[in-house]
């Protein structure tokens, strides 16, 4: 089997679940060449470090000779919410579904092989499909199989309502299956119960039922919820080098070996041997360096995580001023420095400017401020907190 | 309202609820005119006396100006049930359906005034309806409010499988009532549900909520369960008015007043009357041939009750041979007395054949058969219990 493939880090690492794993390995061993079917939905195009797990694993697999199927949620997505309960779920126009894919892919082919990839719209199926489709579909499956799965079961113990049109969407992503003939489909542990639907149905028409490959969920910045762009804690695939590197030094210690196992190539040797420094309780500051570096070069080049680091050093180790820092106008005189900390969008309201110059954490041009009114010069460099800066001009 | 219309004909007998009553007072007092929507599923065209209730119903608001709007259900009908669990769901042809289709209306007209009745065939909406419009449709509904049904519930509890395609059948059957714009639904008391959602559906999409009018469920010939064509308790529309005479003598006691408030015209007072003369416990032999008589002139004439009563004297009550009995060819010589009953179609096995002999229920040319074997002369008439004749023909 090693001639063929590296168990470990195709099935292992990065790897929650494999569903059904011996037939997995199976057709790997056999040599079949494998669809990888991953979907998304054009209603949010960025992609975070939590999704770089799953594309990863797809790359890995087309490193293989295996070709990934991307299905655009088109068809979806001009549909929105129609019981107008999620706000997650606006109605996107054509136009507006076909700029978000093209944004979403930019992203997907930092990591993924674009030329060993099929990019299919859901609405080449979906936008014929008949009533006797719909009925033929869901004739294949009972409501006791769809309350049994964990989120449907609690909000209807909960008296929460339940939309019937909650019980088709999962069909219809397995419908998407039958219609790429999909081998593997990848997911996040959360979909499992909807990636069990496309391998029941495409048995049910007489395909090879799909494997599914699930990964797990990344902790994101925070350090304690699943990494995701409504709460903030991410880390997204268009950041710039400078940006990542900050965000990556500000995770808590104990996600580290997470993230060196999740989304980079480290060796499984090295990996060990962080593990051991980590408890040995080693200056962590150090494999965090290697983590933003690692990180970056995937996404941008070597350059460029050398850049950021030495920007981080300078700026935030060494406390020096940024090469570059944005320009903010001024009158002369004496000004409300609140005011023209959230005027320039240092801070989001003046109390939180307030309490930053009563925690000495405000500086003009290295001088800590202790009151909020300030005679100004022209061509200042006001400092907030410890990376944000702004001259302020004429 | 005495003007307009009786009351207590149109709104209290052969009516089990309606919703909202004052509703629907209102609209029938404003000299509104009503489309009132009844279907049926061409997959059985057979109309028999518990139907009659419902249709009788149509005919008295008809009669006060208002439409019958008849929908086919060819939609459904043409897809069958897609699980394959239900025997009672079988997939018709195009062409099936419209014979049906054609024999139900026969029997339907015989009540309903066909002048005044709009025919619709479900396929004019559902033949184009896109799963765009089935996402529409059931995001209006929530699983919980289906799971409540009486039917759907029990069988939830039990355990026992409801595909999701159940629930979406009573979506379209509300969907007919927004494309006819029914003003009032007929059905049967156990419709209650489905007829509710299309009532929600009509206030969603802005329409007038439609009045339910349900009528009660008529008990069969057995005195025990509902009239029904799968349980052979009933009494069909097409069958001769000699059958339908037979049929109702045989009806038990309990069931007269039933039969007379449903399915015939006689008055209150009347009504009053025989309720009497049942619990003085006169001959309800009586009554009953005034009931056969009642049925058979709303399906037929006045002349065909007279001569089914007549023939129905002569042969039960004065045990007469009728004028006209099927023949059956015999072999000449000795023969197995039960082996020509099967053959002919007097009885259902050679065992039941044997148990009436030895109870005394089968003659030849009047004479009681005392054991299987026989000769029969050419030209006999063979007798199996009260009515079933056949003679023996060279």
């Amino acid at each position: 089997m090693q001639d063929i493939f590296d168990f470990n880090r195709l099935l292992r690492r990065g790897v929650s679940e494999v569903i059904v794993e011996e037939e997995l390995v199976a057709r790997l061993k056999r040599g079949e060449k494998l669809r990888l079917k991953e979907g998304f939905d054009p209603s949010s195009s960025d992609i975070h470090l939590g999704h770089m797990v799953g594309l990863r694993k797809l790359r890995q697999f087309q490193e293989l000779g295996h070709e990934v199927v991307l299905i655009v949620g088109d068809w979806t997505a001009q549909i929105g919410d129609p019981t107008g309960q999620s706000v997650t779920r606006p109605v996107l126009s054509h136009e507006q579904v076909k700029v978000n894919a093209e944004t979403y892919m930019q992203q997907f082919f930092k990591i993924v092989d674009r030329s060993r990839t099929e990019v299919r719209w859901q609405s080449e199926w979906f936008g014929k499909f008949s009533l006797t489709d719909v009925i033929k579909l869901t004739g294949r499956f009972t409501i006791a199989q769809f309350l049994a799965r964990d989120d449907f079961s609690k909000r209807f113990a909960a008296g929460k309502p339940i939309t019937l049109t909650e019980f088709i969407y999962p069909l219809l992503q397995a419908y998407d299956s039958v219609q790429v003939q999909a081998s593997v489909e990848f997911g996040g542990n959360d979909q499992k119960f909807n990636l069990l639907v496309g391998r029941e149905l495409q048995g049910m028409v007489g395909q090879q039922p799909q494997q599914i490959l699930m990964t797990p969920l990344l902790i994101g910045t925070d350090g304690s919820h699943k990494m995701s762009k409504s709460l903030g804690n991410y880390i997204g695939v268009t950041e710039t080098p400078e940006q990542i590197f900050g965000k990556v030094m500000s995770i808590p210690d104990n996600l580290l070996m997470d993230y060196f196992t999740l989304v980079t190539d480290v060796t499984d040797a090295e990996l060990s041997e962080f593990s051991h420094e980590i408890e040995t309780r080693a200056n962590p500051m150090v494999l965090k360096k290697r983590l933003a570096r690692e990180i970056i070069i995937q996404l941008y080049d070597k350059a460029a995580a050398s850049a950021a680091e030495d920007n981080f050093v300078r700026i935030v180790q060494n406390k020096e001023i940024p090469d570059e820092i944005p320009h903010f106008r001024i009158a002369p005189g004496v000004l409300s420095i609140p005011n023209v900390m959230l005027d320039a969008g240092l801070v989001k309201s003046k109390s939180e400017a307030m309490r930053l110059i009563r925690q000495g954490g405000v500086e003009i041009d290295g001088k800590k401020l202790t009151e909020p009114n300030y005679a100004v010069a022209y061509g200042a460099v006001l400092k907030a907190g410890k990376r944000r800066y702004v001259k302020l001009i004429e």
